[in-house]
């Protein structure tokens, strides 16, 4: 199993996106790398495959990409968590604050087992809001969080502080802009 | 292979959903159902295992959940199609009409290799116009189309017909509303 996997050469940075200052980590080009992706679904199936995690939460979008792979090859449902008004279902709603104003995020009600362990996925973690909002709604809905894994962290954004109850595991950490 | 699995019985229907007299067919009843996800992930790769695709285009958000799984399957790229704005690339950008207005899709111009064959992949095609939109975009940036798939189709919608010069392929379609 590739653990020395160069992922950090996989992944592109572009800088001033989307404002200027912002240096970018473009995780599109480890989705063009099918070494890459491999790699970091092995991964996510190694870290959990012998844990309580009865389900996925997958953060919209990108965070799709990972969460699907990952629950296709272990066979655990995916609970989809999308921005407002996206899903059909009995949704429970949860508002997070962003750099400017606020967002808001749903789960469908169902799609929780109450005290079900729940693994929550994205792609990239900074500030921690996002992931958050996910954990507080499927707690709402009786779940159980223990885990966050996302690929990429940026440990110099407030995320292991927001994100402190929990265990949170990233394939590669940036340690600065 | 359950080649006969119950694909409509795994697809919840919601009725006045996004809006009244609208009939949502809700695929996160597949993906809270393992069995039919994986029907659906193997489906996809019997089609396509033995084609000459070579990389899988996936639309912004839903598509991800079924492109993604099925190129790590294959091992092939994923790549983007996503709402203007989200992709830090060099990308190229198609408007495309919605029932009120307009909206914009793009993809990264280097994701796609000139001459390569690409499967597009959503979850459900209705109006065809975000698909066919996806199709131009990866023809201007030098790749063909071929094939689309999507998971389940509305032919009372014109999808047939917006694209006709592709060959769709459905799990499931649904005849009238």
């Amino acid at each position: 199993m590739a653990v020395d996997f160069d992922l950090d050469g996989a992944i592109r940075k572009v800088p001033d996106f989307p404002h200027e200052g912002i240096l970018f980590y473009d995780i599109t080009s480890i989705l063009m790398n099918p070494e890459a992706f491999s790699h970091c679904i092995d991964r996510m199936v190694e870290l959990y495959k012998d844990t309580e995690i009865k389900s996925v939460a997958a953060i919209d979008a990108r965070g799709f990409l990972f969460a699907a792979p990952f629950a296709d090859r272990l066979g655990i449902p995916i609970i989809l968590v999308r921005k407002k008004g996206k899903l059909p279902g009995e949704t429970l709603t949860k508002s997070f604050d962003l750099e400017y104003g606020q967002d808001q995020i749903q789960i469908q009600k169902t799609d929780v087992k109450p005290g079900e362990n729940i693994l929550i996925v994205d792609d990239l973690v900074a500030t921690g809001g996002t992931l958050e909002a996910a954990a507080d709604l499927i707690k709402m809905a009786g779940g159980v969080v223990t885990d966050i894994f996302s690929v990429v962290g940026l440990p110099f954004l407030p995320y292991k502080k927001v994100l402190g109850e929990y265990k949170v595991t990233t394939l590669i950490e940036y340690d600065s802009e």
